[in-house]
């Protein structure tokens, strides 16, 4: 109830909304549905950009960037993916702007009308493949591993900070391919990081899947995706990977001449994750007194707070606190020590509740007078007092342990609101009175995913892959189910 | 000659356009003016953010992000950049786009037109106070240290490659403080910080100084500048960094309560560098047979080219490379071993001189029998046989030397193209036989400036901060001139 902030049984909408402001990860901006991305909440997504791209680089990626705009004409090209991006997009219409003749200001210039509109990039592939056509001529030009961090806009009427805004930040990978086969390959690799990364880095279990048809992205022929599940019950697609076939190639003419001289189409993938990752991160591990990062994203994993009455006091305190300080900072760790004078300890303990800071140190003056400090973990807000010699051993452990426990915790929350059902009224009972994912068979078509959809709001998240794959029948329609699939109402 | 590259004398400007292409750095889009930025281009300005952004946090700024698209009536908020950058801009005026009646594709939405249109941004300083007015309230909110890296976009009829292009990468960074003092002092500190990057890190030689008030960026008070010389005797303005008073602060209503319990305007500072940067790395340093890139900055530093006639002596090579690579590796060298089979020897030595690898090891039979290498400099294109066992020693000192001596040689070419002149005749002659930066008298007025500009094309660079500061007469007008000052023609 700290800090005035709506708790989650209260009303988990609200206390996201709430809490994404009052941690200073992001606000809305005076432009409709797109957001400042605060320093804090900018800190976090430096740390997932880093590791991100650390990961792609190993896997023998390398950054380039293309234009923010595309020509309008460049989104008829492919019939499916105009239909799923270019209608509800930032159109530029215009290159200037002059002073109001009533001197109120200034108004579009209608002589400066552009020849062909120009859309704000709501996805790249189009002008990605525009470029590669130049790129490819042989086999010898491939496999071309690109990615592109970038700014994209996709005009939402309803958004929320993080989880759906206009304008978003994102990394997009684009690659080419001799063959199917490497193609496909890709795309399973990149679904993987991305798993590795959000399981390992986020502390987020994850379900990997393939999307049904309904669900893919516009203009791929498989779509892999990282699913995982928040504390209300709700799914989030963390990630994916798309199979994108010959579609761009043919689209944009790219072929390339292969080892034996003869012209083939080439073979794309495209796999991106975006700053709805911080929602995730939000709604997986918080709790109702703030943000609880985990410490491999935290800016700061360790802050150190004074308890003083007097200069000679914070004196005391700050000698152990620098001692400390550097002792951690030598094992590796980010930590704040943190003695402003204009905060009282009892500001400081909430705002950095609030934060999320994984470890907080207190020195008081009783601490110093008996060689300890005391030490409280966000993640179970549980304190401790520990001797000063054997903390910076305890607090380096300590990250280890509280990143393990919040990615146990996440997995036993994902657990417990896992279900299995076996008929369509059980899983309506199960989906109004738990919620959470879903296993149930399904007949493999659109018609039934559609009405369970406009029935129960839930969809397919994926097809898993690997788990359990016993054949069945259909819950809606009786019909033959190859395995269950994963169904959950989502963001 | 080679790799049928114009030369610097034949057409300067047209072999700085090859080269951009040829060297894989960036090349025109689809999207008239906008570019793409090619992976190894890309590399080198990966590691051009890096550091700099090293430096930032290092002098207390942190990074945010603030919306790419700026409400037309906030550019009119401040009279000065109103008419700077409202004018040559990407207007969006629509937010969706609907199937033609025809089925050709798809065109603007008549229904969904915008009710305010909106500027993708040209820089940010508007939204941004738009925004800081909710984050300052007290002395205690500064100063507000933020920088953010970002996409912009102003619309340029006549574009070249990183020198101007209508959308560009950069950096701005926009800081808020108590005092005028304080900061006036931020923008210093910024220019110095621009200063010692581009000379210490991409090796490039600038004059720090100040812009006369018709140069000045649109709402400053105050304009601190580097000002870089190309190879062509043009100038290059390589970083700004402003003094924008209480200008935006009054525009956005932004006031904090002093110490004292009073009300009172922000002070603001606002400075950025841009891939503008790689034009001003190519034109210094490159030369007719391609890109000479400081060690500081190349994607690879070392590149070894085994050179054989079978698989023996390939396997001996590759021995001595692998030893070698790993040595130089642990050094903390950034080295790769080209091994390919599809290329020729002297197709690969070509391919990294125009990429401008500082170092190029060859490894012959010859030299496997020896027990020696052959080391090529980019920078001289010197060559010399190196015992093996000392080879590592020899390629980490190169890293220093010709870091040192491509600023050694820039500053030469500078010293010899900066000449001091006395009257307006030798100014006029100066600047056509020679070029480069002319040190002459001025007499602050407005008038002058416009006349030199029209009669000669030169402008005055800045104002310089320390040197020579005699006063004298000017050389049009005859009155009194305070110092000396930088002119050029500029790029």
């Amino acid at each position: 109830m700290a800090k005035n902030l709506t708790t989650r049984s209260e009303d988990y909408s609200k206390w996201y909304n709430e809490l994404v402001i009052k941690a200073d990860l992001a606000e809305n901006s005076g432009v409709k549905g797109c957001m400042v991305i605060k320093p804090y909440g900018f800190a976090i997504w430096e740390r997932i950009q880093a590791e991100l791209d650390r990961k792609f680089k190993e896997t023998g990626h390398q950054n380039a960037y293309f234009p923010i705009f595309i020509p309008k004409s460049y989104f008829s090209k492919e019939a499916s993916h105009v239909d799923g991006f270019a209608k509800e997009c930032a159109v530029v219409t215009h290159y200037r702007l002059k002073n109001d003749e009533d001197g109120k200001g200034v108004v579009v210039d209608p002589d400066a009308k552009l020849e062909e509109e120009l859309i704000v990039r709501p996805t790249s592939e189009t002008i990605i493949w525009d470029t590669y056509r130049k790129w490819i001529q042989s086999y010898r030009d491939l496999p071309l591993l690109i990615n592109q961090w970038a700014n994209v806009v996709r005009w939402e009427m309803r958004t929320r900070l993080f989880l759906r805004t206009a304008e978003f930040l994102w990394q997009e990978g684009h690659t080419a391919h001799a063959t199917e086969k490497e193609a496909i390959a890709e795309a399973e690799l990149m679904m993987n990081v991305y798993a590795d990364f959000v399981e390992n880095y986020m502390a987020i279990p994850v379900i990997k899947g393939l999307k049904t048809e309904s669900e893919r992205f516009a203009g791929a022929l498989e779509t892999y995706c990282i699913e995982a599940l928040m504390q209300d019950g709700k799914a989030l697609q963390a990630g994916t990977s798309h199979f994108l076939g010959e579609n761009f190639a043919k689209a944009f003419d790219v072929k390339f001449q292969n080892k034996e001289g003869k012209q083939e189409y080439v073979w794309a993938t495209s796999w991106g994750v975006s700053t709805r990752l911080m929602g995730a991160l939000v709604m997986t591990h918080s709790d109702d007194n703030g943000l609880v990062l985990p410490p491999n994203l935290a800016p700061d994993q360790v802050v150190i707070v004074p308890i003083y009455r007097n200069d000679e006091q914070l004196d005391a305190a700050s000698e152990v606190a620098n001692a400390l300080t550097k002792e951690l900072r030598a094992n590796g760790l980010r930590v704040k020590f943190d003695n402003r004078d204009t905060h009282k300890p009892g500001w400081k303990f909430n705002e950095y509740e609030l934060k999320g800071v994984p470890v907080r140190i207190a020195i008081g003056p009783k601490d110093v007078e008996n060689g300890t400090v005391e030490i409280a973990r966000r993640d179970t807000l549980a304190k401790e007092l520990v001797k000063t010699e054997e903390a910076t051993n305890k607090i380096v452990a300590l990250m280890t342990e509280i990143q393990e426990n919040l990615y146990t915790k996440a997995s036993q929350y994902r657990t417990d609101h896992t279900t299995s059902v076996e008929s369509y009224d059980e899983f309506k009972e199960v989906l109004e009175s738990k919620g959470g994912f879903i296993l149930a068979h399904w007949d493999g078509t659109m018609e039934t995913e559609d009405r369970i959809k406009k029935e129960t709001k839930a969809t397919i998240r994926c097809i898993p892959i690997g788990g359990d794959d016993t054949p069945g029948n259909c819950m809606v329609t009786g019909e033959p189910s190859a395995r269950k699939v994963l169904f959950a109402k989502a963001y």
